[in-house]
């Protein structure tokens, strides 16, 4: 397939490239009026126009004087999940808090309860469908995670369902995270020591052995998990091969950022609490900080302070947290204008730290996340007068077409 | 044409309800498992399934258990304009102050020379582009202000564009605004009140012999226009015909509202910078205090204080502000998620303030912002579990049909 009459072919990277850290996320390498060749679903080659290859046949695509950027890779969400929680949308417009909320039976909590009564089929069927969205809104890469669980039949249960949406949707690349440690479950309410005790002897084997998480994840935080259960956790994941990740800093400084660090995680995400100490942590590391400036917009909370960990040299990614308490979107259009309105990252910045940086979150830089030869033609055509005309009119349907 | 199978019709009122003051504005009748006809572009009548009628023809629709809601009566944009202004965006993002951006030839003035160099039929094609997006985005009724024009030739030619679209797009009803007083006119650089006289004494006369303009608009603000020369241009408008509607209030506390009511304008907009002196006055007038989020959310300032407005007994309403300089969105669907995320108002008041009361705030109340029998078939048909769903998931592309 042939992709001709490209107006800008952007996000452009050498093969070997797996991160921008620092200043480098503000180059975005771009080709103007180019071609590109996909062969086998991999970038087989680009250039410009004047060297087009001949077209190859029905499924060309004319891109129209469009910008063609590689898709997003949203390293961070919880799309498995049964039932959508406009009911505590209501609650917290009446000014009811967090705790609130949770104590009428709100919270992750609440979407334990539903998923634990929602068949397999009726939770595959609907998370499908929030995966199709997204990936029709650019998405090309996602990470999902599981914590809606909080017992161990049911975290299987969505690992099965996050297997079964693979190979439902094999033209994006999914990743699996199992995320036993997001809340205290509720058969263990009051024994903390006692929940962590059996994510670690009895949820993690279990998980491993069946083969489809590849993360280890913890809400590291003050009211769900300490700096010391994470670690434990994290490390015991570790010895059954899922490299760690975390949820660190959101609501307060909690430890997470350095736990996660000291663990060799490939991320640690939120961070809307983290001050200098943390960004020199990250600076000095090859953990990449994760923002997720969709909670901080559907919440009113802080933005995670990127900019800062840019300019120290750290290296940051966008991803979207979908989910449905915290986080009700999986648009990474969305999350981009957000990285470029609120966190005051350059366009090229926050497009770059939602696909290349992302990738790497995940280990994919070596297949996804730029335009390469060699890599996967994961794609978005955009009908838009600039770059920067993407973020900037965040509401105006860009996106014109997908290549997965 | 006969809708059918709707889950929930919503947004009923009675014939002659033309506005929903204060509390009352949390209240939207319902009916489910409904059904509505359209005779002549009209609503003729709407009931339950079981007293359906029988079906049309071809052009009926089915429903499929979907949300039939009001379209969306957008009373405040700027949509006709030449260029957008990422450019500008770019500034901000590097922390340019508006005064730096202006004096680099930003703002206002901006778009005012690329309107000038524009033809008039380039800046109708893009003006429809954008007409056309809002218009599938949900928008039904729409006001277009001018004012980036600042001078005569240049406002006329943008009244005899908006004409044009009237025209073009029969099936929405567009409302226009002169608002030649938006900023000093590039002829009159440090002559303030001579550009006051100039709109007064040149063109409100030669705007409302051109017969296309509903209004009169002033941007009443430090640094633009005083509140005496607000009160002088309102005046003069009305000699003319000309209805008055008021920007006030964004920035600082200018006097606009109190201006604004003085003169008996139907709206006065924007409020960001509203205090008790302000929400008082509202509470006691037929003013309608419209609040444009989107402003607010693309510049990070302040929401106006809808809720203390509504409390207090006065009437409100929620629009877009589409610019391309302080909001380069034109979806009344993010407005009303910005309406309830960030402003706090229930789906069902942020709904009706983007209706009902958005139609009354340009007098179209008779004919559009519910469903009433007898007023246009100006409808949007949605796919969503409930009503609080489609602000909550505001990403999510719940709207599946228009009817105009």
């Amino acid at each position: 397939m042939l992709i001709y009459n490209i107006g800008m072919l952007a996000g452009i990277l050498p093969e070997g490239v797996g991160r921008l850290r620092g200043a480098d996320i503000g180059r975005l390498e771009s080709l103007t009026d180019a071609w590109l060749l996909v062969r086998d679903g991999r970038i087989a080659d680009f250039g410009t126009m004047d060297t087009c290859p001949s077209r190859e046949g029905a499924d060309d695509i004319d891109a129209r004087r469009g910008i063609v950027l590689p898709a997003f890779c949203d390293c961070h969400t919880h799309l498995v999940y049964a039932g959508s929680r406009e009911g505590e949308f209501r609650d917290k417009i009446a000014g009811m808090s967090y705790a609130e909320i949770a104590a009428r039976g709100g919270g992750i909590l609440n979407s334990a309860r539903r998923l634990a009564e929602a068949t397999e089929d009726d939770l595959y069927e609907e998370s499908l469908r929030r995966l199709r969205q997204i990936c029709a809104s650019g998405t090309g890469v996602v990470e999902i995670k599981t914590g809606y669980g909080l017992t161990l039949d049911s975290e299987l249960k969505m690992l099965r369902v996050i297997a079964r949406l693979r190979e439902a949707v094999p033209q994006m690349a999914i990743r699996a995270t199992f995320l036993g440690a997001h809340a205290v479950g509720p058969d263990y309410t009051g024994r903390q020591e006692a929940y962590v005790d059996h994510v670690i002897d009895d949820m993690l084997p279990a998980v491993a052995a069946q083969g489809v998480a590849d993360y280890v994840d913890v809400f590291c935080e003050r009211g769900f998990f300490t700096a010391g259960q994470t670690s434990r956790i994290l490390q015991a994941g570790r010895s059954h091969g899922l490299l760690p990740r975390l949820h660190a800093d959101q609501l307060l400084r909690s430890g997470g950022t350095a736990t996660g660090i000291a663990a060799g995680a490939l991320s640690v995400d939120h961070l809307e609490a983290a001050g200098p100490d943390e960004i020199a942590l990250l600076a000095a590391s090859d953990t990449i900080g994760v923002g997720l400036p969709g909670a901080s917009f559907f919440l009113s909370d802080p933005y995670a302070p990127l900019n800062d960990i840019i300019a120290a040299g750290g290296t940051v990614a966008l991803a979207s947290d979908y989910n449905p308490g915290t986080s009700p979107s999986g648009s990474m259009l969305f999350v981009w204008a957000l990285g470029c309105i609120k966190m005051r990252l350059t366009p090229e910045a926050a497009l770059n730290a939602a696909t290349i940086n992302g990738a790497t979150a995940l280990g994919l830089q070596a297949d996804y996340g730029s335009v390469t030869r060699g890599k996967r033609a994961s794609l978005n055509i955009f009908d838009a007068p600039s770059l920067a005309f993407i973020p900037y009119a965040y509401t105006t349907p860009t996106l014109v077409a997908t290549v997965r």
